[in-house]
């Protein structure tokens, strides 16, 4: 059985398979999946281009490797792989957290970072942060600056 | 503005976008649109393949064109490409009801036909049906055949 | 056992019934039921006036013909049987995909053309248009007007 | 403005309206409105007919009289007003509990007291009990005789 | 078997068990138990204050005596115990409606009255009303003043 | 203002808030979050104690400290504190990502492990993993043994 093998990702969010989750044949539902992967990647693209305005805006091939079930313990991994001068490209990976079995990777989800017109905008940034050093200043409602 | 010209493409379900469908930002969320095609693909594989045991197996390239907001109408059209032996292959358009510009296209959805114990198993299919002559006789939850 | 026999009737939308859908006893719950069909009956509403500012007036007898369950495929049919001056009246039908049966009929949705204060307001139309001809030409949320 | 005055009624069930629960024009959702009210009627006529297997059957006119909006407290009022041999007959009322605006009547919404194989079955009462002395004492999921 | 002998407690919202709120063990949800005290606590709080805007400040131990499962009737009670200057405290029971088991207490809730900035601000009320003779006069969005 | 001094606690799941989590008034739904931390809290118990059957005893008291607007992001902490014979206590914060102010922290949450019939069972640990040693081999649905 296939194992993970991406040494780099770091899986944060968890999700335990829950009844809402299923589809009418009682299994994960691919659709509540693509929900869940498509939060995480834009919470990453935030945190990694300081600024909440982030659109997803390219998702390349998904392959379904295995399924879930109610139950089931689901993590999700997420990695930069490439800054754009507007953009940025993550690759993803779900996993069953206790068989640590590959339910499905995406090699590369684009988000574009915008500005309050929801046009593309540069970014500024070329590489991985881990720090958490590129936080927005703005509130993400009322645009006001923070001054905490 | 492009419009969608897949001519033979039928748009079936329809959504109005309320609040609970939008990501932070307000717009459209990007994970519920695709939560709504796989529905829909998996609603279209049963007609076609006569079984209600379809699996999602694969999702091709995703193209964001463009965005949408709270009030606006949505549709979904499905279209079988491909009949393999145990597979079918769907391309997909989502695109506004009232401006007609596509949304997003999926060159191919893959859904494999199972069996009850989730292994692909052919189907017997070639060809497109418009006439709903494929229909499972059995109940979806009891196996049981339906004498209607 | 019945079957719909409404000839003008076009089916839209879809469901996939999901454990999400279900009442505390298993069957298709007929809250979730009244729901999809007052989200279907705006959107036919809307394409008819040519307005987005419509409301549920009225909705006459519904009679729970048939029950569904998890997995079945359902879907709903609507079409207009009256314009009033600020008003459209439309005849509802849910049946089931694969068995065609009725699952409800609702003879009467009114719903009313309003203006920005929610006052009714004459819609100017006297029949039904399949074309698409009556679009709005404002933004749902804007209310600019659009030029594409 | 009109006001309930339906004396007999008891209101239970409370709603502080969300941004969940609007329509894409940012009102209540009338589809929302419906699920709630049926819910609340299942668990009247479980009450009253001390079984836990009822089904919707019938729903008379509704009247939307007024509308509600993000904040709005809502609460629901249901009054049995017929016992039938197999079925219960209730009045149901849902109003705004600050201004007691009505914000709609339903007439009848008509239950019907099934088996377990989900045939109408005689429930053996002909009026209303306020003392919860017509409890199903099996258990909802298993059927087992509760000995409490 | 504990019963609740919460004699002053009214209990008003009520729910029935679906498919929607259980865990992925099969029973309620201990989160979808919490989700529906904190909106009735907020429904309370509005109402013996006569304001819209309350939040939720603390809430004290929470001891999970009894589970639900599907199709189980729930009920849900409140009473104010303490008035601040700027907050409410309530007791909360939750319980089964048929075999009036304990399910949770909570010794106190306190929500806070705030103005529109969010700060605390004094309610002005020390005892319990059971006339809904403090409603806001202002509508909950606009603020406008309701002249009904 | 407050920033989580909590080092040894690890956070895992993120959330951006969206509509669908606020309440009336705009502002992050207490029971929202009382909602993702009973999850979070329940996967962090089954990977440390081995065993899919968790449930929650026992919340200790909850300070709201800050509250949360649509668009921020938040993330969860858990480390077990306490290994009893049949439970694991657990202290959870919640945080702002971005301001990394503390939203609201539990002293103790009490989750018990129950055998197939849902009575208290012992564990077997006394100490915190890191490694994923603990794992159920059991399926959390059929409870057959996992070969993998």
């Amino acid at each position: 059985m296939a194992q993970t093998e991406d040494m780099g990702i770091n899986f944060h969010t968890r999700k335990w398979v829950k009844p809402e989750d299923l589809n009418a044949n009682g299994t994960l539902f691919g659709g509540s999946l693509l929900r869940w992967i498509d939060e995480e990647a834009a919470i990453y693209a935030i945190i990694q281009l300081g600024n909440y305005r982030v659109v997803t805006k390219f998702i390349s091939e998904i392959n379904f490797e295995a399924s879930a079930q109610q139950g089931d313990l689901i993590e999700m991994g997420l990695i930069a792989t490439h800054f754009g001068r507007t953009s940025l490209t993550m690759r993803a990976v779900v996993r069953n957290m206790i068989t640590r079995r590959t339910i499905l990777t995406i090699d590369r989800i684009v988000f574009v970072n915008v500005d309050e017109e929801g046009r593309p905008t540069p970014h500024g940034y070329s590489s991985i942060t881990y720090n958490r050093d590129r936080m927005p200043t703005e509130h993400p409602q009322t645009g006001t600056i923070r001054t905490v």
